[in-house]
């Protein structure tokens, strides 16, 4: 299933939208509960059941979702499950514990809501570079056609109720991808880490929650969802978005104007590194195409689009490649064939 | 000066010979001092000057040198000086400390006379490959040469007296460079090279005397030149040469049996970072070097010629770097020319 994701050029990591050079992605999701039903962790799987049934029907009603599909999430295999969760369309649990667990999932990738998993849905909505209204225009539009066909828990005073209290009130999430070479490069990146702990904003690894900082890549997000309204969540996540993309500009240009040569360096040996290596690991992939990425926006290599680049972030991941493959790859095979991937698209030395 | 020993194809790194994979070079070199003059260190610059003359003489007469160049160490520069030494021409002591000091040299390289170094003379020839008999043959015809025109210092219970007490008797020191990277990447090299100190065989690096092993390149040279003929000094090395030789070639038999594509993939990971990178020092580029050497020997590679690679082991080093640019160059801006001359002869990326 799924193999015609692959090659999906329109999605959140098409490398289009504002300030993609910086911000590769932006992300809201909302957490609802119907309120006729126990929260999910103590509800029955005949309650499940009925949720999944009542989101299947309401997918066919609603006319956002018309292009989407609706399937439960232990009919699809062990390797579809993880390609998802690559893809950033599914969360680990969802993952991980497929019981009375279901998906809505637009073939674009823009918008995917769990259903079963903490909460009886989560809906989020992706786009392409540093674009947190048109994200949440889309999932607030689809969250309005669902709440005219069921009754989500909300309570006038704390606003939308949900499994875990750090989500009630907005029950919003909004993050951005960003990818920060230049602060990393030059140590400047600690700093503006601890700012944004300070300043009650979390920042996750390129594969979400629980995972490190890889690639210089990190996603941040805000804590607070209470006591304020969904566009002041959003607009306070973008205003400290936006800050940390001028420091980054900032570092890039400082990096060119002290480092040039040694950047130079780097970005080529990454490619020369990727066009003939014969083993790699994800982790050492994802680094080599970081640093191609940002000789990309610096105009020191121009052999490579950001299209295919932005493409190999996601084909490196295991799921990808035995999706590429049409095959299962034992743990060994993969650093070969995630090589021998790498050298085609990107022109064997 | 020199400039057109940089063509040179037919010199002793040009990887012809017997077992030349393993063995890139043999050298034979005899010390002889004039048995009217004190040592070089105890002589007096009038005394030197004699000497010199007399060698200078003795070439135009002697048939076997007349191909050969006479010159003092003073009227050559710095960068003609170490661009000797990088080509093993010369020792250390002829390039820092240069009054008095002369240099017979064959434009072939293979045989180089030095004249006040430790010893009055000290005549080396050099072989591509296994072939310490050929370098002994080349240099003990010079030294019979000579002998006629001069009276060597010799005493018939000791043999050739030397400045040195540890070179008395034949006066003769053989040398082998190899190559031994399965014996290094198998980690069996401890061995190998603990077991010759025992049998009291020196082991130094690319660079001679001193100089640590770099790129998995070691020089094996007999310390005992007393009691013994040239022929058994010659043959002893040989032997032990030959058994060190027998290692390497099983250590790359289990290589390729047990890491064939780990071997593959160090092999084409060096050749694209030799043809990417914009910044390289001597000691990496030596170390890829070394690797993609190996991956020619095995058959892993065939995009390089042994001609073409032998010759860069020479190209990278600093003074050999200043003659292809034929200009100075300061420190930080050798790693940039020496990655420059790597990616134009090995086809860049």
């Amino acid at each position: 299933m799924f193999e015609e994701l692959l090659n999906n050029k329109d999605t959140w990591l098409s490398g289009k939208g504002p300030f993609s050079e910086i911000i590769f992605s932006s992300r809201v999701r909302l957490a609802r509960n119907f309120s006729d039903y126990p929260f999910p962790a103590r509800a029955s799987s005949a309650q499940k059941e009925k949720i999944l049934k009542t989101m299947e029907e309401a997918r066919a009603r609603i006319d956002l979702l018309k292009e989407a599909v609706f399937f439960r999430m232990e009919d699809i295999d062990d390797i579809d499950r993880q390609f998802l969760l690559e893809r950033h369309l599914i969360s680990q649990e969802h993952m991980h514990t497929t019981k009375g667990k279901g998906l809505i999932l637009s073939l674009d990738e823009k918008v995917a809501l769990m259903i079963n998993e903490e909460d009886h849905l989560r809906m989020q909505a992706m786009a392409s570079g540093f674009d947190l209204n048109r994200a949440y225009e889309t999932i607030n539009a689809i969250d309005d056609s669902i709440a005219k066909l069921v009754d989500f828990s909300f309570m006038s005073n704390l606003g939308y109720l949900t499994s875990c209290p750090t989500n009630v009130g907005t029950a919003l999430r909004a993050s951005c991808m960003l990818h920060l070479p230049a602060l990393t490069f030059t140590k400047r990146i600690n700093k503006v880490l601890e700012l944004l702990a300070k300043i009650s904003f979390a920042t996750r690894g390129f594969f979400g929650e629980g995972t490190q900082a890889l690639g210089d890549f990190f996603q941040i997000s805000n804590q607070i969802s209470l006591g304020l309204s969904e566009m002041e969540v959003i607009d306070n996540l973008a205003g400290v978005v936006n800050q940390v993309k001028e420091q980054e500009i900032d570092a890039r240009a400082v990096l060119i104007k002290k480092h040039k040569l040694e950047l130079e360096d780097n970005v080529w040996r990454s490619y020369g590194v990727l066009r003939s290596c014969r083993l790699v690991s994800s982790k050492e992939a994802l680094s080599h195409l970081s640093i191609l990425s940002l000789g990309l926006d610096l105009g020191i290599i121009d052999k490579i689009s950001r299209e295919l680049l932005n493409n190999l972030f996601l084909m490196i991941q295991p799921a990808h490649l035995q999706k590429v493959e049409a095959r299962v790859l034992k743990e060994g095979e993969r650093d070969f064939i995630r090589a021998q991937i790498l050298r085609e698209r990107l022109g064997e030395a």
